[in-house]
């Protein structure tokens, strides 16, 4: 196989590995607030395609993916059904599940940046375009199970800014040499945001919290 | 009349009926969340158009038919001002309330399928975005209102189910039989969805939950 | 300098003011709800942006002008920068903070209804959608911070108010006067809104709540 078929062939593997765990953090969250099997579907859809949606709807690209790539709308109602009944074995393998959402949230912000690019876009909106592809379902998935989103909260390991430096390096890479190619940057780029998301989960890195706030509890509202 | 007619301008009054009593039922959560006469009205608004304006969004219908057909517009405000004064007679009805609630369910979820399939979306994806075009207000009233949306929650009556099988009979007819008479089948399918949600209401059927969470108490957070 | 000149360039100031201090907002509820930075760049961008971003998408006018116009993109990444260091120092400001929000809440509602009227939308809905532009950024910024949105609650200051009403008058002097001096009537308007929300603070002015419901205590949920 050539080996920019390869990458791409990997990329879409990886997107749908993405958007399956997602949907299962979706749906598990759904199953801790006491949500029927409606509030689940509709957490898991939300989860894995909330985040393209926006980023469609923000460049135009209408109708977005998700409702015209038939795949990854039926995921997630897919994880929805397995994880109705397999919900509390993914809650013990929950660290195996946040080594595949990592994996998600990789390959998530390179392809929200590239589609960014693609429309044009300037360099600082589609790296936030990137992020918001990656982080806006869970963000949304926190809403509406009424929660404060966990991506903005002091006491949560990096999750955001792996995106957004992965964002980063193919905004730059595309700056710099537009010709280089970019299957090859796209899984650098998709690599190092799961290298710096594993990192963070086993270290503990957390985003910096505002000077002088360093002293008070992770968990006051 | 011919029934052609009879059946588009039953359809357009229980729209209207549908767009009134969803809007009352945003306006009494915001009186009982202790908003003011903005909030009533923002709620009102929402409830009612909510689900049209993010479907036509996804469509690229745009701007959405909430902003250019003035009477979906006018009537949310016409039902905050009868909640501001009524509000607490409107509690005491509750009941009709739920009934008229049925109706709007009902014809939004098949106009909302409809115009989806008329924009060249996909079966599936059609199905959700008429039962997102039924139920998506109710889900943006409940977020502003910062509740946990009472659609996805295992202690409420079938709501987003029969939405879901109404809008499925709309796709499944338009797949099978594309020349059968449409406003005959939409009133077939509205019925289905209005006499499901009676049901529901007066048998208390409710939505499967997860697997083995049945003994858990419902109002759990 | 031409007097439309001296009016444009001082709504552009006023506008860049409005962003800056919405966002300074935005990040100040981020350090109170215990985010980290990223809640604080979040926060103060959807402050800052949202309004006019979820008017854009309703217009059709993608991408929006958020993500086309550097400045306004990077002003609110400013915001959170300073707020990072000086949150303490910020909020002892409170009451010149909110002097520079009315001047925001001011020039967005004017420039919101502008720019709907140019898309040939209907009188009502442009002051909705001028409104909107106003206040639909706090709106955003309390959901993520899963507070009840302050703009909707019986215990603020009026805010919508002056939103609406100076919406209405560029919208009557659009209709009544379309050759008339369009940067002199956006002053006007935007002076007007500025001078309400100022004297609503000043005197404590609130919106209706609904009927009956005053001996009520405002804090209830």
């Amino acid at each position: 196989m050539h080996p920019d078929v390869l990458a791409t062939t990997l990329e879409n593997v990886f997107n749908l590995i993405g958007i399956f765990v997602f949907a299962i953090s979706g749906a598990l969250l759904a199953v801790h607030k006491n949500y029927d099997i409606v509030g689940m579907a509709v957490l898991a859809e939300i989860t894995a395609t909330g985040g393209g949606i926006l980023r469609d709807l923000v460049l135009g690209a209408v109708p977005p993916a998700a409702f015209t790539d038939h795949v990854s709308f039926l995921i997630p109602l897919g994880a929805t059904a397995l994880t109705f009944f397999a919900h509390p074995q993914l809650n013990r393998i929950q660290s195996a599940v946040l080594v595949f959402d990592a994996a998600g949230l990789a390959v998530f912000c390179v392809e929200g940046t590239a589609k960014a690019l693609a429309y044009g876009i300037g360099p600082i909106e589609a790296i936030a375009l990137g992020a918001m592809t990656a982080v806006g379902g869970g963000i949304m998935r926190d809403v509406l199970a009424n929660d404060r989103p966990a991506v903005l909260r002091a006491d949560s390991e990096l999750y955001a800014v792996p995106a957004v430096l992965g964002a980063a390096v193919i905004v730059v890479a595309h700056a710099l040499a537009p010709g280089l190619n970019p299957p090859l940057i796209a899984s650098l780029a998709a690599l190092f945001v799961f290298a710096l998301r594993m990192a963070a989960l086993r270290y503990g890195w957390r985003a910096p919290r505002p000077w002088g706030a360093g002293a008070k509890s992770a968990n006051r509202q």
